[in-house]
């Protein structure tokens, strides 16, 4: 009986992958199997992903996109069609080789992204301008060959959405590929309370096949920089290699123009190393499967139980509720639900019913709160929304704390030696000078942010004249 | 210009195989790809499968589920461990034999099914009758190696949602096998307007590895009968095989009763085939993405389109409301939305405004109703709801007319020979009748039905003494 309740995790401080691991499984959210590299979401790690997933997929809808289903497989030839794509994906895909006992006369690869499925489908659907925009997206299972795996942050499989679109011209196409950017954000900040700098990927950085890359990074609470959504303009290089060509309004046969952008699961554990503790899981309420945990005092006196689930239901209207009427101590199930990132537990005995009142303690902060049963309705949305704001606030201070300048390659060096965290520098836009900040402080550019700065007007790596602002960071 | 209007279609009558191809393409639910047997989902067909999925997954969270997500590969050995499973499934699966450019020392197999997987966690999580029951589903795409191919109806990858539940006793089991076979129901009936046959499968067309399959029937406009969901009770076989056990409340070790359920895109088939008609899909007002389209009539015509608008963003409150302000013409218009199964059109132009009232046109019956913008909120309602209750109806009669019952063989046979339906007949239990039924008909045993009828004493095939009605078709 004791092992279920046994739920120490490692310190951060003392290692904080360990950690990270131990968070992931022991609240819950995810567990192995005996498929390498790929990982079983749980259920309160997949209602997270449906919260996730449903506010996303509103914004995507209500900035006029349609949802569609492609095809799970890629035939070896289409995939080749655009050559920097292939180069870009090959080394990492699964060949389907065989159907039943038949060998194909083909390898079909497991989509790793899907652009030259939709390229095809939009060479037999877009011919006059009267086609255009098309907006697409599809929610899909992804899968890339993986060496080294972690759950969320790089599995084999991962689930994820990826738009789709084709537009007339260069500058429809650049506002859709900052629009998505701007619904990542929205996402990241406003339901997972995860700060983010948004920029541009440098050439190196960018996804293979793409004009340019947008990018949003967040910091993680160890230091490193995760890259937490991408969109990118694609150009015409794939509408050339596929053929997509419209008639325009003077009867021009010309090129689309388009756009790709996807979001993973991978957000998840972002959102786990930015919020979470040393006593686990910290769910900004937004996200939350259950934002608030009912918690029963003596739950075996007469009248509690009963109080307890009248209470569910009634809260149930203003918030996600559950109960714990399971016969752990309270102790335990305190633990339990912290471990969990429950952002706000509600306690009610036996002397808080006499008192009518109950006790609100939050996850965030520790806080305990008696609230009298009048204003508990009102003051529950109210804390909640509070702890919603303080993990960004919060968050943001972190990664304001964890930000650095440097203007020489020696303090860029010396920064990342002793610290972690994002460092603002200058870069003359050679790719030589990219190359060797990585190869000497293990830190790669994470985006050249839209907010620039100068900081000064020399390349941090070669003294060169820069005018370009990139943050740099070691990087999941 | 011309080109994208021209949606003529096969009749029927003349080709029924050929009508649902045009339906499936010209009202825009699914394109081909160059990955043969898969089909592209695009929007309108998306938005259908989404008002499904949505309406199912309620009532699986309504019924106490939870949803998860497994892997999308299984190592061979893995999907080895349970021999009837295996052997039903090995000659349809497609298999993963490389990772970039490596080859992999074990191949690994896209999911057919997910049970094995299921299997391996819940041995890693059950322990104590504590755990139990444990309540899980999963929406996921699957693939089988499937030789011939239509939109649907069988294809090489489809989407589907597949339950997986283990219960501490058999009776419990048996329970769940049955509350979701009546979920599915109840989505067939009261959202897609189909009415269905519950029943049992015989051994023969039981699920591989199964105790007994309990299934859903339905029949086709042209009647031949669709299977259109399956709940199995898996009984112990694959607990013993994966080695499930939990400790019951005596201290004693005992093995899990399992049950799986699975309800899959090829349900859109199975709507199109009962309602559609030679204009094309008629889609039940609670599956359609769109229940009412608004035609502006003499649009260009001043105060038309903001009227129309205004409509539309009010009757918006009380049902999902599209408008097609498109320059094509009213007529083309009005094929466009009755080939896509639109339930209900409302055309509204100048001379309506003047009398302030609108035009109602019924997509199952064709009915005009004239309606005074007083009444239209309710009257929408009252139609829409008449619709999805008249196909259901319509449906059921049709069933009806097809099915047919038999005393002997040549009766048997002189109707599968002459006529298409449902034929009720005895049977003795024995599987070489029903071999010899289908070599000699084409005819499937479909289920024995819950509601049993003693048409005779006898079987229709050897004329032993046979106490099982069942419902014989030829089948999708």
């Amino acid at each position: 009986m004791a092992k279920e309740f046994v739920k120490d995790i490692t310190a951060m401080d003392d290692d904080f992958a360990q950690w990270y691991t131990d968070v992931v499984t022991k609240a819950d959210l995810i567990d192995y199997s005996s498929v390498r590299g790929s990982m079983i979401i749980r259920p309160y790690g997949y209602a997270l992903w449906e919260n996730i997933k449903n506010e996303l997929d509103q914004r995507i809808k209500d900035t006029g996109h349609e949802n569609v289903y492609m095809p799970l497989f890629i035939p070896e030839s289409l995939l080749q069609k655009e050559k920097d794509h292939i180069e870009g994906f090959a080394p990492e895909v699964a060949w389907v080789t065989h159907g039943g006992s038949e060998e194909l006369a083909e390898r079909l690869c497991v989509r790793p992204t899907s652009e030259v499925l939709f390229c095809e489908h939009y060479k037999n659907i877009i011919h006059s301008y009267r086609d255009l925009p098309k907006l697409y997206n599809q929610w899909a299972n992804v899968v890339r060959w993986e060496k080294t795996t972690r759950p969320f942050l790089r599995t084999l499989e991962f689930l994820w959405q990826e738009g789709h679109t084709c537009h007339a011209t260069d500058e429809e196409a650049h506002e859709e590929t900052k629009q998505m950017l701007e619904v990542y954000a929205d996402v990241c900040e406003n339901v997972l309370a995860i700060p983010v700098v948004k920029g541009k990927k440098t050439d190196k950085e960018k996804f293979a096949g793409a004009k340019f890359t947008y990018t949003i990074e967040s910091l993680m609470h160890d230091g490193k920089a995760l890259q937490s959504g991408t969109s990118h303009h694609l150009g015409d290089g794939f509408a050339k290699a596929f053929g997509i060509q419209y008639l325009d309004k003077d009867g021009q046969q010309q090129y689309v123009q388009q756009t790709s952008w996807g979001f993973t699961t991978r957000i998840i554990g972002a959102m786990i190393m930015v919020h979470g503790d040393d006593r686990g899981l910290v769910i900004p309420p937004k996200a939350a499967p259950t934002q608030v945990m009912i918690i029963p005092i003596a739950q075996h006196k007469e009248g509690v139980l009963d109080f307890a689930y009248d209470l569910k239901e009634k809260l149930s209207a203003f918030a996600r509720v559950g109960i714990d009427a399971s016969d752990k101590k309270p102790g335990w199930k305190f633990n339990e639900h912290e471990m969990k990132g429950v952002p706000l537990r509600l306690e009610v005995g036996p002397k808080d019913i006499e008192n009518n009142q109950v006790v609100l303690a939050r996850r965030d902060t520790g806080e305990k709160i008696i609230v009298s049963m009048i204003e508990l309705e009102s003051k529950l949305t109210e804390v909640l929304d509070d702890i919603q704001r303080n993990l960004f606030e919060r968050a943001k201070e972190l990664r304001e704390q964890k930000t650095y300048k440097a203007t020489s390659f020696d303090e860029l060096n010396e920064i990342f030696t002793n610290k972690t965290g994002f460092v603002k520098a200058m870069w003359c836009g050679d790719q030589s000078c990219e190359d060797k900040v990585k190869e000497e402080t293990g830190a790669t550019s994470r985006c050249i942010p839209f907010e620039q700065e100068a900081i000064s007007n020399e390349c941090v790596c070669c003294g060169r004249e820069a005018n370009q602002l990139v943050y740099w960071a070691k990087a999941y």
